[in-house]
């Protein structure tokens, strides 16, 4: 019923995915094109050239660089735009985490006559926030929700029984026609639904023994960059 | 003015970019929801199994595989979708290449209560097709106009005043709110507008003598698959 969806130009509001073809990550860049004011979702720091540009090209004010998380497998972008963007504040949830502002459960990032709401859906790490853009019925999950999968949860706190309940709390429980964008994807796909994900995605909609049983099978090898990102991203990237 | 755009989830038709990492190419996925009609244009070979399943998901009845043209970058998928769909018909312009479908300048190509308009925009080949959505204010346009950028013409019956010709006669004169989604984007960058095109495009933006000296001055290497690429898909890609 509800696995429907689109893209249409709008004069009301702008959207633009973005991805980095090396760590497979998803940024995402979402304005009110009356104020220009802009907010830039998961930002990575090599291609912080390529955003600002965007954002000047396109004319618009960013607001904030918001994280979803503490990631391992790339670095934050959002010192480095703090630098070139005057008046750009970077936003995270985890509270050891260096940022303008920290951000919990509940709260609003307010852009132009747009806002995000802030839901805390930890279980990859302990920090993990997905931010809902309820008037255009889209939701930026970070590795809490990927498309058919999820984020690992052997380590940075992962902890596979509190991500099901993230999941299945905070994400699944949106209207069932909701787009959701995550932080990666590496299969070339760019977007899924509420409604695919509750019936097709292979972990999320088995029962929670199952879930915990089939993340505890995964065995992934351990992430090439997490030496370098964790450090990095504790302090917005720039040391 | 007109430089805004977005997604909004919508259940009066479907749409999904999808994204080869290996080859740069984007595959788009269009449907009616109502009757479940799909066409899926620029397929990659290796990952029809991901579109199938895509489309599987979805519960579509895919009726066309259709090419913006004869790619000397990557295999196309549409024989080996004529293989796994009965019913599915392969669609190009090109009329030296084998296909269930010719379309010319002008052709329409129905699916559930939508149509997309085929125009030929040559230049960077002799049959490369432009397919307008103009319901969803959506033009696909292949390797005539990429996002900041054209295709080569340097081989392939490239002529750099025809291209030149067709982009602003065929894409760049539509409406400026129209969003433009290119066959390959080697940026991470996703779609582009007429707008944004208009005045950011580094080589369209200029006059004619202009691009034609930007392009002779490109000195491209040749293109790695081409020895594979080309005689593939004079033949929808299946021997
Ligand atoms: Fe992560
Ligand atoms: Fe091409």
């Amino acid at each position: 019923l509800y696995r429907t969806y689109g893209a249409v130009p709008n004069k009301e509001f702008m959207f633009r995915q973005l991805f980095d073809n090396r760590t497979y990550t998803y940024t995402y860049l979402l304005a009110d094109p009356d104020t220009k004011e802009a907010v830039l979702i998961d930002p990575v720091i090599e291609l912080v050239e390529r955003d600002t540009s965007l954002i000047k090209d396109l004319g618009l004010k960013l607001l904030y660089g918001i994280n979803t998380h503490v990631h391992a497998d790339h670095v934050t972008g959002t010192g480095e735009l703090k630098k070139r963007i005057p008046g750009c504040k970077s936003i995270i949830s985890e509270p050891t985490a260096k940022a303008d502002i920290h951000i919990s459960h509940g709260d609003i990032i307010k852009f132009g006559k747009y806002q995000l709401e802030c839901r805390a859906t930890p279980g990859h790490t302990n920090g993990c926030t997905t931010y809902v853009w309820h008037d255009k019925n889209m939701a930026f999950t970070g590795d809490a929700l990927l498309i058919r999968g999820c984020g690992r949860t052997d380590f940075q706190q992962g902890c596979s029984k509190t991500l099901y309940e993230s999941v299945h709390g905070q994400i699944l429980s949106l209207p069932e026609n909701f787009l959701l964008y995550p932080a990666h994807d590496y299969t070339g796909q760019t977007v899924t639904t509420v409604a695919e994900e509750k019936t097709q995605n292979p972990r999320l909609s088995k029962d929670l023994n199952q879930f915990i049983k089939i993340m505890d099978d995964l065995k992934l090898p351990y992430p090439k960059e997490i030496e370098r990102a964790l450090p990095a991203n504790m302090v917005c990237g720039v040391f």
